[in-house]
């Protein structure tokens, strides 16, 4: 089959929920412009940025950063070592190899070193792996854009993460959820920098496909701690509603993103409209007297003591 | 496992979902109080109505038949043969065989001698089987439901029918269907009849677990029309995520009972506000000068002429 857009080449990716399939080279300019147009579409990111990218190592966020940079963005790259005994030691090994071919150096944040890793603050806090991790994650993307002046924080979040997660946020009518589900979380005053998601539109097939093609050595084995996320069962369900009628995840989350501009459809509680102080410890913003990473990891030192 | 009800005698159906196992005896009053449950919740029926239940001669409507017999409402069935060889006469045949067993004789509609088969009614008119099955059988539930002055019409969809479409709906953010899915629909003032949907708390495995301790003689073979039914996609993807967490298409479906209460979550468009006139063929209300029905049946007639 040849490619449908230059029609020479022979087509590499074949695409059926976009009815399409590309060469290489045209499948490039197809997804950085899809890229382009998420960004597009609800301003996520503009030219004068400082973009702080979360990268894991992983195909999606090292597509993200290799995306943004080739559209002239102004990124740098932010590596959080999880502490998780061999996977978090390959994918950072990944990340600064695929750095230093950019001629970059990520910012790294060692949670051994920081007192919370994420095994023992799971096990201590009683909760579960993903929760605790994307608790302390999103604490950290908060407290280096601050610390060094990114005005926006970008994760490699795609089009079936996102549709994955609007499907259980409607399975179980979480109303808080669904508020906040969106490729832009605005900075707040209170001092929570802004998020984005710019890879809203695209596939897991796509971002694979545009990462094996580029030739980004990216780790392959899924986090060992998220082999029963149950977000693995809405992607399972997906894909085979996918396979079945492709085209389907994007309508869904699409539609889903003009469905929600209708405002009662949020429950107000989505909101929360009490004033943020600042944590005594560290600084950050935070609703306590001490922000909730906080409390973390006086918790696992306290276990850590006492052992 | 000995029953969870009763503690004595040995569990026959197991249901995840509940937390439950019961033997047969505690199962019937276990579904019986779902049933009466489902009722209650948005009054359904009232006493003193005349049912009209809709029976294919599958699983669902021979117990919704069964237990609204049991639960004292004065019930008639409604048989439509739609025409489809083989498989109507089969269960045309089941559905005789139980209500000669009750003492009854179901009232029948013949689509072959109406003049709109299925089959040839879905070929003539270039349409979908089960979108025009749809339309006939609503025609012919409004009609009989008209003619023999009965109040309700009950229709035997269980709860994976129900969260099967509510998933549909959700994912192409249908707002006209999304509006109108609901166990009740009222009559309205142009003279359809008020529709319910009894079973709506009930998952098919209860009802198959139903329908077989109780030893109803019903048609097991699917309708041939519907194996390629995107609805059957909806369902696997269910299943798969029910098997994983059980109770969460019970939870989304009764979830969404309640979110729909939000005016505004569902567009305006469901509702059409033009006062309907009658059909001048059939006398059925009608929104055109002639109805659907009496549209599909005269294109019927003149393709079978030109043969």
């Amino acid at each position: 089959m040849k490619c449908k857009r230059c029609g020479k080449t022979p087509a590499a990716v074949d695409l059926p929920s976009h009815h399409a399939a590309f060469c290489p080279d045209c499948f490039f300019v197809f997804f950085r412009r899809q890229v382009e147009d998420g960004i597009r579409r609800f301003s996520l990111l503009a030219p004068d940025d400082r973009v702080l990218v979360c990268v894991s190592g992983g195909k999606d966020s090292l597509v993200l950063w290799d995306v943004l940079m080739e559209l002239g963005y102004r990124t740098e790259g932010l590596y959080i070592d999880l502490g998780i005994r061999g996977y978090s030691d390959r994918s950072k090994e990944k990340v600064i190899a695929y750095a230093a071919g950019r001629g970059k150096e990520p910012i790294v944040v060692d949670l051994r070193a920081e007192g919370a890793p994420i095994p023992e603050a799971a096990r201590i806090s009683r909760k579960e792996e993903c929760a605790v991790c994307g608790t302390v994650k999103r604490y950290f993307f908060n407290r280096i854009a601050a610390q060094r002046a990114f005005t926006v924080v970008a994760t490699g979040h795609n089009l079936d993460d996102e549709a994955a997660r609007l499907l259980g946020n409607l399975l179980h009518w979480d109303g808080d959820h669904l508020a906040r589900q969106h490729p832009l979380l605005p900075e707040t005053s209170d001092g929570l920098v802004r998020k984005v998601k710019p890879l809203w539109r695209l596939s897991e097939l796509e971002t694979a496909s545009y990462g094996f093609l580029k030739g980004i050595d990216f780790v392959t084995e899924e986090c060992p701690m998220s082999v029963d996320a149950t977000s693995l069962v809405y992607k399972e369900a997906l894909s085979l509603i996918e396979d079945a009628m492709p085209g389907t995840r994007s309508k869904f989350y699409s539609g889903f993103l003009r469905f929600r501009n209708v405002p009662e459809f949020i429950a107000k509680s989505g909101e929360d409209d009490r004033p943020a102080g600042t944590c005594g410890v560290c600084g950050a913003p935070s609703y306590t007297e001490t922000c909730g990473y906080c409390r973390l990891k006086e918790k696992i030192r306290k276990a850590m003591e006492q052992r």
